[in-house]
């Protein structure tokens, strides 16, 4: 071997074609590609750009390993890759280049090296920008107030007793021990009545609203939404290539009118009954029994989403949708991002009851059983009291977040404001006159490490276009209200 | 309080429709609900089902409070919650009951205890019936080989050096780290080039393909799938109402004619190029170049799907299909359940460069970035080399394993048959003559606890139904093939 690690080569049993091998010679440099590797794809690139012409016959092995000064067992075994993908044939004249049809590559299809890295910059800037740790990003909980050490506890122990009968698919609907964790709370916490085979564990809201699509809907279907409302219900309706309908919300919640059920009746209604997003509304009971009723006549299912139903802050929790009346045709949707921590992904539906034999192979069909350990970990978690003592001592900063957030608006935010919401959850709405335009004033915000939600992006009905921000408190301490209500109130007066 | 912790009641002050709640009185008995909260359920109850007719008054929380024995402030939250809700107002005369539409709660919707048992019954069926750990069953990589303690490791370091910072959403392309560790995998295993920005990680292959789906087709499109094939394909196809066109495959792989891209051109193909599932062909270098061609011309993408192409058995892995021209129109899928555990949902789609700009705001609404934990150990997993170094392990292991099944075939299993596949991943494929029907075959075959796989399943065109078994080899040790193949031979002849 030459001290650079080249091959020596010996180009006098081979053609001119072959030159190429031979001027830049295969190299053994520790680190880089076997031997086998280099001459493999060089071939391969010879016969695609044309080096070699369809029907050329390649040297012997034998050969061509005495040239290459390499193993005749290296060269047999690249022959017969390129064979099996079919660049060579044997024939009986010896080894020979197929025929392949050569696409012309398309200079489109190479962008520019600028270009490419304005691309790059702009998937950085993206990757940067998580707004989770901005002051008033809403709906993200008070991350820095998670029990991790109790939650590395849980999660390493299921490793250990779990074994690598975890490692397996689990079953599609979750694991069994989380599903009744998960029923045993909704029952003490929200007086939910339900059998085990109506929960299903699913990757957090989006996919349990995505599962209700695929159950009852077919693509053209009306589905209703809320106006305003929370945007990313829109994404999993447009997967189902269903008609959007936005649906008016007052301060009782969502407001459907007889001409509604008329001439565009529903297959799906989608609503946030316990605490409206964003404006706040609780849907009273007199609607949601109408709205039941009105489904029921009409054939239509109603997704219950109770994103921050578990955080309310007046007395006990609302009763739920889902157990007002037996049988209703309702989907009830919950998440783990809220209560414990976003990247977690886990969420849950539960299936009314009279749909439990339809959506089996549906579930069976559509998700995978997955995530084995972190199930089980939130089970023992939930199992355990530490899920019941995290939430009590949420809901305990939360109010405190909220009061604070309140008084601090009354007397830091000299801007003419109307405050809405807040009997649960994790934000305020604040509605601002249309001098303070809400995207602009939110695009500056950002500018200052603040992330609050122009309330215009969730506005759907033309002319309806509501003007104000939504305000998170869950992951901002009290600390960064006054200042920040200060800020927004200076870039305010900045736009005019 | 009296010894059973029933709260004392005066029934004095209150007229006979609450003789309910004094007749069986609240409880303060420990470990049960709150006063408040047993108070609140019952006044609910009472309104939904009548007995406090529309308009009528409630006492006043005083006087409720001293007839029950409970502290004013129980009743004034109560009454809270419940005016929130909507079943009372507050009116000059005090607190009336809301006039609300009481709907009928339906028969049919009360499943009786027997069909809600037997419903329980399947449903625990289902769940025990994992069946990764019985013999042959295909797609179930050797579990009991992982290292599941350096993943311990992995995962813990991370959980403990991350914080708090990794619990909210991540960026929905998946953790930078990680996907620049599947990059340098690919380049260094693969040949593959590509830039960062292409690599997308996502829940498993099937969510890889559902974001194909999503990016360049329409609902009634059409999409050419392999003829036998795997069935999750059709899955995701079907949830993008594409039309589904089943194309055969032969010895070469995917066979397409002038008169499928003439009579329905594809919008999307999706192949499995390096090993066809479950055939096994290698779709030759020919039929790779004139696909893509055909592709380019008709506007139209590939997906190909790798599932297994890691554990190519002779010679090096085969090139893929992505990196073979430039700006090739080729999806590239490829999962970690295979060459890690299933559980684990991790795969990732690299994107072609074409379309990394339409695709970003797409991801950016479909995915949510989450499971940052588990990204990230996976990214150490890999930069660490103990992904290379498992992958190794697995690849002699299985190939171990491949061999000691022919053998096994040739010696044990004395019915008629062929045997394809094989060159890479974990299964070999069996064909059996008709009078062996692979369906009734597969379905004894569980209660012997082995999960062949019947071959007539991924037929899709009428009239060219194969029969035969997927025999898995991944997760099943040598000493079960023998003892297998004769159980499998005896019960071919017990079919008859």
């Amino acid at each position: 071997m030459r001290e650079d690690g080249a091959v020596p080569a010996d180009s006098g049993a081979l053609g001119p074609q072959f030159d190429f091998l031979l001027q830049e010679p295969l190299s053994r440099a520790r680190g880089g590609d076997s031997l086998q590797k280099q001459l493999l794809h060089r071939l391969r690139a010879a016969v695609l750009d044309g080096r070699f012409p369809a029907g050329s016959r390649l040297p012997g092995s034998r050969v061509l390993a005495e040239s290459l000064g390499v193993s005749r067992n290296t060269v047999t075994l690249v022959y017969e890759v390129l064979s099996t993908e079919g660049y060579i044939e044997p024939s009986r004249q010896g080894t020979r280049v197929a025929a392949l049809a050569r696409p012309e590559p398309e200079e489109r299809a190479h962008p520019a090296p600028a270009a490419l890295a304005r691309r790059g910059e702009r998937i950085r800037k993206r990757e940067l920008g998580g707004v989770d740790s901005f002051a008033f990003a809403p709906g993200v909980p008070a991350l820095a107030q998670f029990p991790l050490a109790a939650w590395r506890r849980s999660l390493d122990r299921v490793l250990q007793r779990g074994g690598t009968q975890l490692l397996g698919y689990g079953p599609p609907q979750g694991e069994p021990a989380l599903r009744m964790a998960v029923l045993r709370h909704l029952a003490l916490a929200r007086g939910m009545r339900c059998a085990p085979e109506q929960v299903v564990i699913t990757e957090g809201a989006q996919e349990a609203l995505s599962l209700c699509v695929r159950l009852v809907t077919d693509p053209g279907d009306t589905a209703w939404i809320e106006d305003p409302g929370y945007r990313g219900v829109q994404t999993a309706l447009a997967c189902g290539d269903l008609l959007v309908v936005p649906v008016p919300v007052d301060a009782e919640g969502l407001r459907t009118s007889a001409s509604d059920w008329r001439d565009r009746p529903p297959r799906l209604v989608c609503t946030t009954p316990a605490h409206q997003y964003p404006t706040g509304a609780v849907l009273t009971a007199s609607r949601r029994l109408d709205l039941i009723e009105k489904c029921r006549r009409h054939g239509a299912w109603i997704v219950e989403d109770d994103y921050d139903g578990e955080f309310r802050h007046s007395g006990e929790p609302l009763a739920c949708m889902q157990g007002l009346t037996p049988g209703a045709p309702v989907f009830y949707v919950g998440t783990f991002s809220k209560t414990l921590f976003p990247s977690l992904r886990v969420g849950f539906l539960i299936l009314p009851e009279q749909l439990v034999d339809r959506a089996a192979p549906v579930v069976d069909e559509l998700l995978r059983g997955g995530h084995r350990h972190e199930q089980l970990a939130l089970a023992h978690f939930m199992e355990s009291g530490q899920y019941s003592r995290h939430l009590a001592r949420m809901r305990r900063l939360y109010r405190r977040r909220r009061d604070a957030l309140r008084t601090a608006l009354a007397e830091h935010f000299d801007v003419p404001h109307t405050v809405t919401g807040g009997d649960s959850g994790m934000h305020l709405t604040v509605w601002l006159p249309p001098d303070a335009p809400d995207q602009p004033l939110a695009r500056a915000a950002r500018r200052h490490r603040m992330a609050p939600r122009p309330l215009s992006q969730h506005s759907l009905l033309p002319g309806t276009a509501h003007n104000g921000l939504v305000l998170g408190y869950g992951n901002t301490p009290e600390s960064a209200f006054a200042p920040g209500l200060h800020q927004l109130a200076h870039l305010i007066r900045d736009l005019d």
